[in-house]
């Protein structure tokens, strides 16, 4: 009996930050963006017909991808859409990692490109990052079934330059390379390579709603590729469930794609409150790559982030600690308003001082 | 050059039924619902919070899932929630068939069945259907590594009996039995097989808020079943991504579980039009099997399938056509409101006058 279960995919799965839904906490552990999404998506909202519910969205998602196809420059065959930009790299995985040499990534990357490889059994070879915590573009020539990683990388916050995931790309002309860019938004112009594109058929460039603009409570991330890349990841969506955007993510999605300067200027709020940020750790002693996202990674020589973890819980403000080697040491702490980073700050202060 | 293409997963997609996306057409192709979803769901859409989209979703779903274990009367531990139960059935196919045994279906079913096995790359086997498009309980007993049915089937409409799918259940312990419950509730009262959960470990009743709760548009389905089975489930889903429900479909479907009267009435009404549908689609000579779903897959002697199709089209009236061996001579109609089904009949009327 229970012989069912021995052909049960048995998964150790991604442990996301906690969610806590009680009031009167400030969260800075999940990388959510402290300003609301652009207004056009309170009007959206507004305008939702509940009686066009009863039928089936458009399964191509058509006036979301022609905001994103204007906004980015592409072509609408050249965009795929997704639950999130999890779904989106998810999807992507299934697609193109069907080789039996390993794909590569970081060591020290997003936590789950290990579940996705394990998830659908593709062999994978992690290449570590140099003592600060850089790619190594060398560790990339190697043979393999493709190659991810994001950048700026999660949860360093260190970008890397357009030559260096060109120099990649120029290595790899045989594997599909995926840029996860969940955070380009916060790294200031020129550096997303959504720009190397035409150049590259084999480039995957995968972007999320839910940092920059505001939207993690929608579910809305896409990826920007060739036309032979993208059809491809259609059809394998198309095989899973031919509707995955609703209704409502393609309205909301819609709206805040439309309205360029909130985007803009929310972005460039964070990034300021980023650099102060910045200014206020190295005041209080940590030690931190220089992040070109929405978080810092950092790290105190006297006090342990376990510890510092902890007592900032306890003070009601919610950072992410990874207990994991090598990063075990760092505190990821999500840039908020700045009225939130100075409660950090002051919080930050108090524990150091009873601490050290 | 250009080797990456020698490892995308190349796969057929389902190809869904048109979204014609102007007004002025009779949508009877692709079973929504022709009432508004409760209420309730309106309401929801008035309270939704734009700015509270700025963060992540819970993660499960809390509220929706203690809502759909009230109504059902199973434990929260019992309901897993995704994006359409496309989502459910696909996320069930990649966890509970992972056996070298083939998995059985019906040749005639849902048309995504074979898609996820061969995106999946799970061994399968079709079971034929009898002459009357009735499921043969023996062709089940045979060794296997799972099974999965429509019940009521589609897109016969046909409904099995509890005895039928708990004598599949019996003689199959060592698998995971999935029933496919998507039209169940214009089966009438009793029907379902979730009444057999308590009993069977390895059975699990999917549903969905696509057609009884007129929510196609945003995509909801749920599973339901023993701990074990659920938890399974949760590992893969957590393991594919963390938030698959936005909170406008976690609101919006709460509201809706919320209001069960509007859910008979409307589900009640949808039966009404349909048995009046049999009566009229006879009269014209018609012949189907005895519907327990919210549409008739219907044939004429006279007229092909395939020339009624397109000349109900050319009259503005979609149905769905599907030009396969064994039932390309029927038509799959909705069941719309009363008008629409009055002006169906009209055309008909008209069409089988002018060509038979």
């Amino acid at each position: 009996m229970n012989h069912w279960r021995d052909n049960v995919r048995t998964m150790v799965p991604y442990v996301p930050g906690e969610q806590p839904q009680e009031g009167g906490i400030i969260k800075l552990n999940t990388n959510e963006n402290p300003y609301p999404p652009a207004p056009g998506v309170a009007e959206a909202i507004r305008n939702m017909d509940a009686d066009r519910l009863r039928l089936y969205p458009d399964p191509s998602s058509t006036a979301l991808k022609r905001a994103l196809a204007d906004r980015y420059g592409v072509g609408e065959d050249q965009i795929f859409i997704g639950v999130g930009s999890d779904d989106v790299l998810s999807m992507s995985f299934l697609t193109f990692f069907n080789s039996k040499k390993p794909i590569l990534f970081p060591d020290i990357t997003y936590s789950f490109y290990d579940v996705w490889a394990d998830l659908y059994r593709i062999p994978y070879l992690v290449r570590p990052l140099t003592g600060d915590f850089r790619l190594r573009r060398e560790d990339y020539y190697i043979v393999n079934g493709g190659i991810v990683f994001p950048n700026p990388n999660a949860p360093t916050g260190l970008c890397e330059g357009l030559d260096l995931i060109e120099d990649i790309l120029a290595h790899n002309p045989d594997v599909v390379v995926i840029v996860d860019e969940a955070y380009i938004d916060f790294a200031g112009r020129g550096k997303s390579a959504a720009v190397l594109i035409p150049k590259y058929e084999n480039l995957l460039v995968v972007q999320t709603f839910s940092k920059s603009r505001s939207l993690a409570g929608m579910r809305i991330g896409f990826a920007m590729g060739s036309p032979a890349l993208i059809a491809a990841l259609n059809d394998v969506r198309n095989s899973f469930n031919s509707y995955t955007m609703s209704r409502a993510a393609q309205e909301i999605g819609t709206a805040s794609v439309l309205d360029e300067t909130y985007f803009q200027e929310t972005a460039a709020k964070v990034i300021r409150t980023r650099e102060q940020a910045k200014k206020d750790l190295a005041e209080l002693g940590f030690v931190f790559p220089d992040s070109s996202s929405n978080f810092i990674f950092a790290s105190h020589p006297r006090v342990p982030a376990k510890v510092l973890f902890q007592e900032l819980k306890q003070r009601h403000i919610y950072v992410r600690y990874f207990d994991k080697p090598r990063i075990n040491h760092y505190l990821r702490i999500t840039i908020g308003t700045d009225e939130q980073m100075a409660a950090l700050k002051k919080a930050l202060a108090e524990i150091i001082a009873e601490q050290a």
